[in-house]
C-alpha cells in the first residue's frame, strides 16, 4: 500500500483542503478561536501596547536532535515577541507544502508544534494552508506570525543601551547552528550536540517582574549569532560593546565541533537564548533572576557597553583584543 | 554585466541581509514602526476585539494581468480581515526566496506592495526573509499576516446565517481564476481577462455602518470559489443556499473562457469580491450600500437562504434546479 502523501487537491481550498485541516490541523491544534473556521480569528480585547512579529522557517533537515521545523516555528516567534517584553497570546500557522510530502511526516510535525504550544500555553488561532507542485518547494515550509501584549511600564529597545550597561547571555551560545550544520553535512562528531530551541517567554516574563526597569534591550542571537545581533545593538546605541572571549559560555561539544569544521561560535544561530544589555548596577540582580528560571540557569556575564564607535571588541585571554564584525559572507543557508 | 540576483547571503542574518532589508524592504515599505528594526513591531493599546488571520501566497505567474503576488498578499489579508468586520491596521511580510531570483523582480514586487498599502492605508509594519537554495523553492513565497480591529457592535458569523437571509454578490465572479489559468496555459483568448484583486475594507466599513446589524456573515471566495464557499457557509448555518443561475454576474470574457476551457465559473477563485448573508427584510439598503462604494458597484442579490439540509442548490433558467458540491478533484494549484 501507497503512504499517504499531501497531494494538490489538499491546497485547493475544496473538500481535501477541509480533510486535512479537520483530521490533522484542528484534530491536533484545535481550541474554541481556531475551530471557528472563519476567514480570521477574532480575540477579545486587550489593554496594553500590541506587539507583532512574523518568521518563516525553512530548515533543512526538518527534525534534528533537540528539536524539529515545528517547535522551533512556535519557539523562534514567542521568542521574538518576548524580546519586547511582551506577553504571547496567540499564534498563526501558514504551511506551504510540496506534492508528495509524507502526510506523516506533517502530521508528526504538527504533532510537535501542538505539544510546543501547549506547553508555551499559546494557542495557534488562525492558519492557511497551500501546496505547490512537486520540486518547487523543498517539502514543507512554515510562517508562523504572533501577537503579544506589553505591559505599560515596559519599554524595551537597541535604542536605550548606553555605556555603563552590562551584556548577559541567558546560556551557552552555537548549540542550534552546529548540530544543524553537522547533521547536513553527515558528520557525526560524537558528543551530545542538540539544539537549544526553547521558549524564553517565562524568562523574560520573570525578569521583567523581577527586577524593575534593569533592561534595557533584550535580541535573541539567531542567524548571524551573538556577534551579528550584538552589531546590530553597538550600531543603534551608538557605542562600543566589550566582550571577555574567557566568559562566552560554549559547551565543550560545541566548542570540539566548531574547531573541526573552522567555525566562530560567535556566528552560529541559537534558538532558545537571549542577549540582554541591562544597566551596570543592576547586573548581578538580573543574572539571578535568570538563573531562577529553567530557561536561564546558566545566565551569565559575558561583557559591557563602553563609550566609543558603534562596534563590537572582543578581549582574549592572552591579553589581545580584536574587532567582531557582523556575519557577512559564509551563508549558512535553512539555519532556520 | 550579470543581473543582480538573490543570494544565499541574503538570508544569512548578516550584512547581505540588512543590506537587502534596508536597500528594498524599507526603501519601499519604511513607516516609523517598521524601521525600529526589532524582534516584532511594537503597536499602540487598540480598543476593541482583534481579529488575526494569515496567508501565503505562492501564485503562479508572479505577475498576471490585473495584478501581481505582491498587491494580491496585501489585497487577500486585509479582506480576510475585512470579512469578519474588522477595520485592518497593519500587516506583516515574510518572503520566502529561491537563490537565483532577480532583484528586479523582488524590487517590482516591493513596489506593489508599497503601493497597495498606501492606496489600502495599512502599513506593513514587521518582516522577515529567507533564502533557500535553486531549485528549493519557485522564484519566491509571500506570507502576510495582519491585525484588525472590530467594533463592538459588530459581529459577523456563518453561524448567524438563517433561513429567509438573502445571498449578495458585491460584483462579477470567476476573473482572478480564469485569468491564472489562461496566463498559465499561455492561452490567448482575447477579451479583457483581468484578475479582480482588490481591497474590499472599505466597502465592508460602509455597509456595515449604512444598514447597522443587516449583515450576519461576509466571506470572500477565493480558493474553491462562490460554489465552494457558499457550501462552507451553507453547512455551518444548517440550511439550503438556493442560487439563481440567471442573477450570476459573470463577464461575457469570462463566461465564454469558461466555455473553452470546460470550466464551471462556480469554482474559480476571486480576490476582490464578497459574498454577503443579510436579513432578508435589509437585502435592497445592503445592495446600495455596497453600490455607493467603488468595490462594490455591481453588486447584485443571487440567492437567498431556505429551511432543509445544508446544501447549494441553484436554479437554472429552464426551470430544472441541481446541486452544487465543495470543490472537490480538479486541483487549481497555485491559484493564489
Amino acid at each position: 500500500m501507497k503512504e499517504p502523501t499531501i497531494l494538490l487537491d489538499h491546497g485547493s481550498g475544496g473538500l481535501a483542503s477541509q480533510e486535512l485541516i479537520s483530521e490533522v490541523f484542528v484534530k491536533h491544534l484545535g481550541n474554541p478561536v481556531l475551530n471557528d473556521m472563519e476567514d480570521s480569528a477574532v480575540l477579545a480585547a486587550q489593554s496594553g501596547r500590541l506587539a507583532f512579529t512574523t518568521d518563516s522557517y525553512v530548515v533543512d533537515p526538518l527534525f534534528f536532535p533537540g528539536g524539529d521545523i515545528g517547535c522551533l516555528a512556535v519557539h523562534g516567534t514567542i521568542n521574538d515577541l518576548a524580546m519586547r517584553g511582551a506577553r504571547p497570546i496567540c499564534l498563526s500557522l501558514g504551511f506551504i507544502l510540496e506534492e508528495g510530502f509524507a502526510l506523516a511526516e506533517l502530521t508528526r510535525i504538527v504533532s510537535s508544534i501542538s505539544a510546543a504550544t501547549r506547553a508555551c500555553e499559546v494557542p495557534i488561532v488562525t492558519g492557511d494552508t497551500k501546496v505547490v507542485p512537486r520540486g518547487k518547494a523543498d517539502k514543507v515550509f512554515i510562517n508562523t506570525s504572533g501577537i503579544g501584549v506589553i505591559d505599560e511600564t515596559i519599554e524595551l529597545s537597541a535604542g536605550k543601551v548606553r555605556p555603563g550597561d552590562t551584556i548577559i547571555v541567558s546560556g551557552s551560545i552555537g548549540d542550534h547552528g552546529i548540530t544543524i550544520m553537522t547533521r547536513r553535512a553527515g558528520l557525526s562528531l560524537g558528543g551530545d550536540l542538540h539544539s537549544d530551541t526553547m521558549p524564553l517567554h517565562r524568562l523574560t516574563a520573570h525578569v521583567l517582574a523581577a527586577v524593575p526597569g534593569a533592561v534595557h534591550a533584550m535580541r535573541d542571537p539567531t542567524r548571524g549569532g551573538v556577534a551579528t545581533t550584538l552589531n546590530e545593538i553597538a550600531a543603534r546605541a551608538g557605542a562600543t560593546i566589550v566582550l571577555e572571549d574567557e566568559l562566552l559560555p560554549i559547551r565543550a561539544e560545541v566548542r570540539a565541533a566548531c574547531e573541526i569544521l573552522g567555525l566562530e561560535p560567535l556566528y552560529l544561530a541559537n534558538e532558545g537564548k537571549c542577549l540582554a544589555a541591562v544597566a551596570g548596577d543592576q547586573a548581578d540582580a538580573v543574572v539571578e533572576a535568570m538563573r531562577a528560571t529553567t530557561e536561564g540557569k546558566e545566565a551569565r556575564i559575558i561583557g559591557r557597553v563602553e563609550a566609543g564607535s558603534a562596534r563590537v571588541v572582543i578581549n582574549t585571554p592572552i591579553g589581545g583584543s580584536r574587532i567582531v564584525t557582523a556575519l557577512h559572507g559564509e551563508p549558512l543557508p535553512r539555519i532556520c
